[in-house]
């Protein structure tokens, strides 16, 4: 690698970790013929490695040989950015990290393959683990974000417009890969059953607050940091929390009512954004998320203490307060 | 099941077992919700289940307990559905098995996840079988596949109009799954070194054979037997074997140049395949394609005699006998 790898500060110290996964991460497109090659590096090569960071930091915990966590660590990354390429043409997204999305300069047809290979990659890197049970929580987790994400997508725009249909959606979508990754890693690292379980909480609670923050940065971010415009939940008719705290409080607000229906002018939804971004929703969703990042802090408990716990809860803390 | 499962005749002996296969295919949808689960039934149903024959007849042959093998030839029907699914978003083919394709039916989007979840119920069905080696040739596969269909979609209208390339095509796309159905089913079944690479080329030539005859198909098929419109694949300037055949006795045919060019007119495409269905360039990729059987059924001389070794023979016939 020619550039110093950008980590958020709190991973400093794992970054010679870190630095081998994206290694591993760069060794996945070997493979693959130009052009295609330079078209996969940005889907692969942006994000904060959140998932990859999790890993490494329980086989750092518990202190066992760290290559084969480098290993579930790229895995775990890989299949993000393969659900993420897919993700992408559903919701017909033409930024991500601040770049063009494949579909927009690709073929649909490439730009699904090229997700397909990920996804390849990304359980052949499991499979060398040579441990069935990881691979098995593995195609489980792609199953149930699968079957999260058509079922989000039947439900946009229609009834389902409960909170328990969004906590539903997105442990599906989200919190399962957060869990999945520490399920994972708990196994490799031979923890014992209670602290897997513990490091299980630990992911599925983070995985929410981070998707919640992640619906609340949709609303209200600097284009700039995030990357993508805002209001894109919205105007797919994605209705995430802030929304739904702003409707239990204002059920019948014209203006969010107007941005709710069939293909809405483009200035209501953005007014609509707007009202909902200044609303007290917002530090309501960041105070739900709040409590998720304590469950998930309260969790590690069940887990020996040492730099590398204090670096998964600082972790956990970082997920509410980022602004990207 | 309600209605009796149809099977080419030279399967009836292993009726029961195919039925089991069946079953687990279908069980495969249980968890997905209505209305995707009616939509994916077709892309499930329907085929000639060649790929899971191959599976049980090798547990038949080589005698050990069937239960496994009808989870194994269930992954590679389950991943040969899901890349048919995800081909045909590539394609934009809008009919598949005599039925609309599932992006005709649905979003692309929706399309693409309900290929994704095949894929990961296909990974589960073979991580259930707890033998790491399986799962790594089942992913390898995977890779080899979008490699190969990265490169066809690539190479489409190019210069690359030699055999060399089609066949490196065709081994990606087709051979390296029926390679892998029998590499695989071998390892299940037991089967002694020298014997499982008999039964990886048998796969791989019979795949061959198969696609060169599916590429016969294309051009000369009824299409009520077929379920497709004859003809698409120089449609999408795919160019095949009989393709490459024609053109290597008339490099410079007028009619064949100008149906590949950009954007032909319709009768111009339609014109050529009935130029290359009627020429010699037809028995002679069949009689490559009974080459691959050949070599095929030879391979198979390591494996001990038995009905189901029979069987296998028979079926490497049917393949470039069959008018489907």
């Amino acid at each position: 690698m020619n550039t110093r790898l950008p980590l958020i500060p709190l991973l400093e110290p794992i970054r010679p970790d870190m630095e081998q996964v994206e290694c591993l991460l760069h060794e996945t497109l070997t493979t693959v013929e130009e052009p295609l090659r330079s078209a996969l590096l940005p889907a692969l090569g942006g994000g904060k490695r959140l998932r990859a960071a999790l890993v490494v930091l329980v086989g750092r915990l518990f202190e066992v040989s760290t290559a084969p966590f480098y290993s579930l660590a790229a895995a775990v990354e890989v299949l993000h950015a393969a659900t993420l390429i897919h993700d992408d043409v559903l919701d017909e997204a033409s930024l991500r990290r601040g770049r063009g999305t494949l579909h927009t300069l690709w073929p649909v047809g490439a730009t699904v393959l090229a997700g397909d290979y990920l996804l390849a990659r990304s359980v052949s890197l499991v499979a060398e683990l040579d441990d069935p049970r990881i691979v098995r929580i593995l195609a489980q987790t792609l199953d149930t974000m699968c079957a999260g994400e058509i079922r989000q997508m039947l439900f946009t725009k229609g009834n389902h417009n409960r909170r328990e249909d969004y906590y539903h959606s997105i442990e599906a979508k989200t919190a399962s890969l957060f869990a999945a990754a520490l399920h994972m890693a708990g196994i490799l690292a031979g923890a014992g059953e209670l602290q897997i379980d513990a490091l299980i909480q630990f992911g599925r609670e983070l995985g929410t607050a981070f998707q919640i923050v992640d619906d609340v940065l949709d609303l209200v971010a600097d284009e700039t940091v995030l990357g993508k415009p805002v209001g894109s939940d919205l105007r797919q008719g994605l209705i995430t929390l802030p929304v739904l705290l702003f409707m239990e409080q204002e059920p019948d607000h014209p203006l969010l009512q107007r941005a709710l229906e069939p293909t809405p002018p483009q200035e209501i939804v953005q007014q609509a954004v707007q009202l909902v971004a200044g609303s007290p929703a917002i530090p309501h969703a960041l105070e739900i998320a709040q409590g998720y990042v304590s469950e998930a802090q309260a969790a590690l408990d069940a887990v020996p203490p040492s730099p590398y716990r204090t670096a998964l809860l600082d972790l956990a803390e970082f997920v509410v307060r980022r602004q990207f």
